[in-house]
This record gives C-alpha cells, structure tokens and sequence, in this order.
C-alpha cells in the first residue's frame, strides 16, 4: 500500500442489527482516485484505508455493504490501468470476504476502450449486470444510467417494467433503490445531469413507492422531501416538484473527500424539495427496526459517532405511511 | 418477392437540383413489416414494392436518401430472423446500388437477443456507428436514442460535444439532425417518449442554430414551429416550449402506413409548439435552393404530386435567420 495517496472519497450506510430485525445493512462509497489526477500514483490505499477502517470500527456493524457506483477508478488512469482493479480487489478484501458488497455502478465503471477492454479487461462485463438484491426485509434495486443503456426499448427499461409488479412488499417491506447520478441535487457539480433519467422512471418510482434513492456522484451530501415531479405533459407548465408522500427521500451521500475538495458550490436559495445539504464528508446509517421503521442519521467525519448531523426517522411507504419528514414546514 | 405483405410505411424527402445547387436528398423510411404481426409471410415485400417505385418515379431526383431508422424490422419476426436483412438487402438495392443511403437507427435496429445476435447477426454491428454525413451543402448529423448510449459519459455525448465546435457553415450551411422518436410529438403514440434524449440534447441544437430535426417512430405526420424548452432549472416552473428562432423546426415524418392504420389519435387541443398535424400517409420534399433558403413541402399519398399539403420556406439558421414561419400567429 503506498502512501502517496491523493483522493479520499466515503459514502458509508449502515443498517444496524436490533432485536427485532438482523438485517443490517452498510453502504459505503470508496472513491479511491481523484477525477483530476493523472498521474501514476496509487491514489486509491491511503485515504481508502482511512474510509475503511472507519466502517469497520464503527459499533454499529452491517451485514452488507452498498456500494453506489465508482470502484476502482481505474480509468482514470493512465491505458486505463487494470491493474487497478487487481489493487483495489486485494484493497477491499478485508471486507468482500466477510459480508456481501451490492454495488450500482457509476461513471467510473464506463470503460469505453474497446481496444483496451477487449485485451486486458473482459471482466468488465461482469458488473454489466442488470439484477434486483434481496437482503432480508430490503429489496434493492440498483439502476445503471451510465454503464447501461436506459432508455425506451432496452434491457434495463424493460427489465424494470417487468420487475416492478413483482413487487411483494411482505417479503421485503423495504424497497431501495440505488442510482449513481442524483435525481434531486442542488449542488452546481452534476447539476440537472439525472434529469434524462428522472423523466423516464421517475413516474414508476412513484407508482411503486420506493422508500429511499441513495445516489452518489456529486461530492457532498443532500436530503431530500419527499416530492415528486411527473405531473408535467410538455404544455401544461407543471414542472416543479412537489410533496409527495407516496415519492421516495432522495440522499446524495457523495460525501467523500478527493485533493480538490468537497463539492461546496450550491444553487441558490436552496430549493423547496431540499430538505437538509451540508458540504461535509461524512458517512450515513440507516437502521431498520421493523417492517414500519427505520432510523436514519449522517455522520460527519468530524464529529463522534455519537453526533447526528442530520436525521430521519423513515416510516415505511407501504406499511406506515404517514408524512415522516422532519422538515418543520411539512 | 412474396405478395403476402401485411404493412407499408414511407417518410419520403427529397430535395431537388435546380441550377445553382446540385445537391438533391431524399429522405425515405420503409418500415417494412407491420410491429404487431409474427406470421412468417414476407410483410417487407408487396408494400415496399409500392414505396419505393414511388420514390424513383418522382419528378425531383434526389442525390441521396436519409432513413430515419427501422430498415429491416428483422427484430419483429421468429428468432430475430435474420434472413429479413439479406431480402431486405436484395430489396433496397435496386436504389442503393446507385445513390447513397443515409440512415440513423430506430428501436426496430435494437436487437437485444445476444445469444442469436452472436451466432446469427454479427453484422447489425456495422450500424452502431457515430459519425456525421456530408452531402454538398448539408451536414447531417444522425443520433442514436435506441440503438446507443446517449447518457453523459457515453461515446455519443462525447461525440456530439466535440464534434458541434467543428462546424463549418460555410463549407456546410445547412445543418439537418436524423432521430428516430420525436422531441415535440403531440400524437398520443409514444407521446413524450423523446423526453429522456431531448433534456440532455436540445440545448446544443439551439446553441448550434440546427435548421430541422427530421424524426420517424411515430406514424403520422406533425411539423413544429421554431420553438425551445431549455429554459428549466427544476426550481424555476419554466418549463414551456417558447418560440425561439435559433432553435430547428421538428418535423415528425412517420406516415407510412400499416395494416393497423394511421396514428390518428392526437392530444387536444393541439399545442402551440405544433404549427402542422394531419394523420395521413404521405411524403416530404426539402428543396435547398441555395445557402440561405430551402423549399419544404408535404405531398399526401392520395393527392397527385402538385399538391403540397404542407408548404414552407425555410431560411437557413446561421445565413438569414428570420422568421420563417408561415404560420399567421408567428
């Protein structure tokens, strides 16, 4: 493991283990390079041996880990190195070998080298997957705007419309849905860029009721209400996202760190359908407790586990659902 | 050639050669099997063998020919039959034998069957190709909403980003984009199905001053006034098609016909982004008389050559970019 380590990037969920419930369940995001570096350092062993030890200390253990995209980085450097994939592979070990890790993937995992794919890395298409995660009472979802196609026609639109009245909501009460680029971000980095997938499926999300969306992508954390926006047909002017109680919360848990810093820069006033967003790194626990709740809470990597920055408590849309945001004007 | 056609469909444009310009292009989709019939009968044949005289009977001679998409409709038969691509080969080639066929794909090119496309069909790859086409005076650029990625980080976008600064309307002044399924479609028929690819899109086709987007998918005929939707921020409510002279018309040319009939059901009341619907079979003509201005015109099946159904001048977008419109509101 070197240490000239030039990125840090950590996205972390944990469900704990109760009583009642012994599912648990971590998400956790390792952005092991920086966008920006090109050089041939091993950007991705020292911060990623901050992040995971981090996880691993903490007293509230998971029983898997949710990983939103953007693993190895691998293209981002030089003949897109795989050897990049062997590091991080041994890197994450410690933790792969003892409890599952579910990942979306993200732009990062886009390897669109096909003279160099086709010598060095057909193992790619290994993450090119299209496929639910069941994990006791949590059905997860994990969508994939830029690895795969997602539009009308193809494998992941038909897929999903398949797969959405399957839904049996007494055997996983609990439906999450993973996605690598943010829905509802109001960050200026990435801003707007899910609108193409918004369009699209957000109408099902809906329709389904999903509990949460945890995306990543934009370097900073955000929580959103409980809103939607499917209203709009092109003329009626309807285009701005309201509450909703049968939407999702979306949380942008980019949160990690790289050289350059967080993704500070927001749109202002910030927006109705944002509910909570701080520039910090940090990392998120989502504990499920029964069929009906789960307590939400965001750690910053400054404070003490003990501090919640941020908190939720999320009734279940299926089960409970009653108006569970926090927000004062709700 | 089998008589037992079940299906016709043409978009057929042509622009003329006059005297200053030789440019001549014809625009012609065949959709050559109906979408819902699976019987082994040859639908390409007997209905094809009508457009196509049609085309090569016309008064204007074009110089080449743009498809919209959907050439073989081989996904829509047993096991992907990839026998309908060597008749439809055989078909076409009385015309691509002798002028340049210039095609973008439709969802009937996605032919996401990978373990008969590996055995039977490795050549629909030769389709999934990024690039602009240069006839005379024209640029066109063809998009690929179903066949490929369109997302961020995808070659497409990459493609289209790199390739917008390099426009040279000086040796190209006109500037036509190919797309299969419609951005401003006011049929009840795949109705805002173009969403996904025009929020990621339309701002670079206004800010390069496009001149007309011909589309296919939906089988009817519709053309646009020169109207924007670029406006919105998710939080500003701005979210209306607004006249815009820097933006193309959109011209929905899918009227060929099938044994279910026309696309006839339209969204009322018509919106004002739309200056011209009517569901019937027919064809188009572009006529490029020179760098500032082209002859459009609309011809229905039914109505000898001399009727133009629908007519308009256009003035080309970066030489003589004034109102165009006939419409009398504009």
């Amino acid at each position: 493991m070197q240490s000239e380590s030039r990125s840090k990037s950590k996205e972390l969920y944990q469900v704990s283990t109760d009583q009642r419930e012994r599912l648990a369940m971590s998400v956790e995001r390792l952005d092991q390079s920086s966008h920006k570096i090109r050089e041939r350092d091993l950007g991705q062993t020292f911060d990623s041996n901050i992040t995971l030890p981090h996880y691993e200390k903490s007293p509230k253990k998971g029983q898997a880990v949710l990983f939103v995209g953007d693993l190895s980085y691998a293209d981002n450097h030089l003949n897109h190195d795989n050897n990049r994939w062997d590091s991080w592979g041994r890197f994450s070990e410690r933790s792969t070998a003892y409890q599952p890790w579910i990942w979306t993937t993200g732009n990062h995992e886009l390897d669109f080298a096909p003279e160099i794919v086709k010598l060095l890395a057909p193992s790619m298409e290994k993450i090119n997957r299209l496929s639910h995660s069941r994990i006791g009472t949590v059905l997860l979802t994990e969508l994939q705007a830029a690895q795969n196609h997602f539009g009308k026609y193809t494998p992941q639109y038909s897929w999903l419309e398949e797969e959405f009245p399957k839904l049996n909501r007494t055997e996983t009460p609990w439906l999450i849905v993973l996605n690598n680029s943010p829905w509802y971000n109001s960050y200026d980095y990435h801003y707007m860029e899910g609108e193409t997938m918004r369009v699209m499926y957000e109408p099902w999300f809906v329709k389904n009721i999903v509990d949460v969306v945890f995306s990543g992508h934009v370097h900073t954390y955000e929580r959103s209400e409980r809103i939607s926006n499917i209203a709009y047909t092109v003329v009626n002017g309807i285009c701005s996202p309201v509450k909703d109680q049968s939407a999702p919360v979306y949380i942008t848990i980019g949160d990690g760190g790289n050289i350059e810093g967080l993704a500070t820069k927001m749109t202002e006033p910030q927006p109705k359908y944002s509910a909570y967003r701080e520039a910090s790194f940090g990392h998120a626990i989502f504990s499920i407790k029964n069929r009906t709740h789960a307590h939400y809470a965001w750690h910053r990597n400054q404070d003490g586990y003990a501090v919640e920055a941020d908190t939720m408590w999320f009734s279940n849309r299926f089960w409970h659902p009653v108006n569970d945001s926090p927000s004062s004007d709700s």
